[in-house]
């Protein structure tokens, strides 16, 4: 038998811990053998949380952990003084070797700062940036970077490619993924300094697929399968794709309630309208790995329910098994 | 009878142009006696497009300019060298106070550099912002800086902040605007230096109703009326809610014909559909002034058609009327 893929789940973080984290956990283990999972939170209630389900007890074991960080702690302070928080447990069990990945729905800022600080970065990654998967209209791309360090340099932009290139293609199976470049026009000397500067530094990488500029408009229409940016520009555009997404549905809905037309109209397609919406919704794709660690930190939405849960863990099985760090490893080392 | 409001339209600007450019210019000065618009282009070309229609021909007249700026030409080169197109004669028309105000759906390019090169800056505005209007859930936002120049310094931040109050209050409507700064989290030191430096400048300053920073995921929620950045992240900010709502839009019809259930209930909902969409389209408020220079220069987008046009020309009158230049030139001048 294959070695296990050992995960840490912090148990206590997110919006419907621990309950929807403890099914999430369940659901993983149960649905894949290959994956072990440690729950890290208070050991009272996630037994009795664990007493409602029938599991593989050899790979779903509780690590008590008495703290828990919340979400509106200044996270460095968090992540110092709560030695026996479940984050800082979780991050402990990577860079010990216990665990290969952890998850966590929990204090994004915690995640990032406990990620660099206690998992620690490869040796020649200049910056982890936490990469979510967002939608569009063919899929999905990876947009990175949309951590909470901005103002990020060229060279650090251009392994945010390389990074993004392999995780794109090795965990989420796409070939020779398309990188682009987030900016203000497609034209090779357009925008601000920092996508001047990078735009030559991805052009002559020969490790990445680089189609050039992308304009923020053609990000939903799937431009490219690897969005690279600073985390101020990451952030708005995974904000704004959240906001506008959430406002437009609302006045469509409110919009067909207004005539009796509209409403019979309106029960007839909410099916059709209701998977629409689901495969356009960010949280539909589990968690955002913070790359460039010496192990795999996902970060899930702070909403998450179990199924983000269990997409995390499972993810876990194929970084793990492309072996993503030894390419990271290979291609910053080569390419620097 | 009050002194008219003159404006200088490039009838040659634009997807639609002159067809569209014509019909809107005829609409304008039919719907109010105020304005009168010099349609300036290629005369044969424009007298032809104008004997469709019937109008009061002391309030439209014809001003000959024998060239055209393409949207693909350097703007800069462009601007200076063709000294007889119809942006630049609109230009100095405006320059010279021919004209109160001036709107183009062309070169963007063109309409930025012409505006400070040839119009010029109000003594003390340190850049003219371009402000388009946002749609937003519960009406409009004012979203500046979008133009071209990127990279601003936080005095400038304050002055957008000015300006885009008083064009908010004055044209469009809206009692002390709250005016919100972009960022990537609402506390005061989130961010990265420019908003960090630009927050207590927009916070010390009394002539505006600062809120605080507003995150993108808020702006299409009406988080704030004014919307302060720098324009990289302004543009991120305009195109993600073009392009998400245009491949949301796409998702849902596609989403809707899957099924006989959904394709009756989609021919139900389609009025109401089709109206909200419209109240949620970028393309439904008119154009975006360049702010801050000696007259109005006003960009409307390139797809514009007459309606567009129209509302372009019709918001010069407020903005004319309101002293909305006395205005600016008072409070940079007093608050510099």
């Amino acid at each position: 038998m294959a070695e296990l893929v050992n995960v840490a789940v912090d148990a206590m973080g997110g919006d419907n811990a621990p309950e929807e984290v403890v099914r999430g956990a369940v659901e993983a283990v149960s649905e894949d053998k290959r994956v072990k999972v440690f729950l890290v939170g208070r050991e009272t209630v996630l037994k009795e949380e664990l007493s409602r389900y029938t599991y593989d007890s050899d790979r779903l074991e509780i690590v008590h952990a008495s703290e828990v960080i919340e979400t509106g702690e200044p996270p460095v302070m968090a992540i110092r003084t709560k030695k026996d928080s479940s984050i800082v447990k979780c991050m402990n069990m990577v860079k010990e070797g216990a665990c290969d990945a952890m998850v966590s729905a929990g204090s994004t800022g915690a995640v990032l700062v406990g990620g660099q600080v206690i998992v620690g970065r490869i040796r020649g990654v200049e910056r982890p940036p936490l990469a979510p998967i967002i939608p569009n209209i063919n899929g999905v791309s990876l947009l990175l970077d949309c951590g909470a360090n901005v103002d990020a340099r060229p060279s650090q932009l251009l392994q945010f490619a390389k990074m993004g290139s392999i995780y794109m293609e090795s965990v989420i199976g796409v070939k020779n993924p398309k990188v682009g470049l987030v900016n203000i026009g497609v034209e090779e000397e357009k925008g601000n300094a920092l996508t001047k500067e990078t735009y030559p530094l991805l052009q002559n990488c020969p490790e990445i697929n680089f189609i050039g500029n992308v304009e923020a408009r053609d990000i939903p229409l799937g431009g490219a399968d690897v969005l690279v940016c600073e985390a101020f520009a990451g952030n708005i555009v995974l904000k704004m794709l959240e906001g506008v997404s959430s406002a437009l549905v609302t006045k469509i809905k409110a919009g067909m309630m207004t005539s009796l037309r509209s409403k019979i109209g309106a029960l007839l397609v909410k099916p059709a309208l209701k998977s629409t919406l689901k495969d356009f919704s960010t949280e539909a794709y589990g968690g955002a790995p913070l790359l460039g660690l010496n192990g795999l930190v996902v970060k899930t939405h702070g909403s998450s329910k179990a199924i983000e849960i269990r997409h995390s863990i499972l993810q876990c099985i194929a970084f793990k098994e492309q072996k993503i760090n030894e390419k990271i490893r290979e291609q910053i080392v080569l390419g620097d």
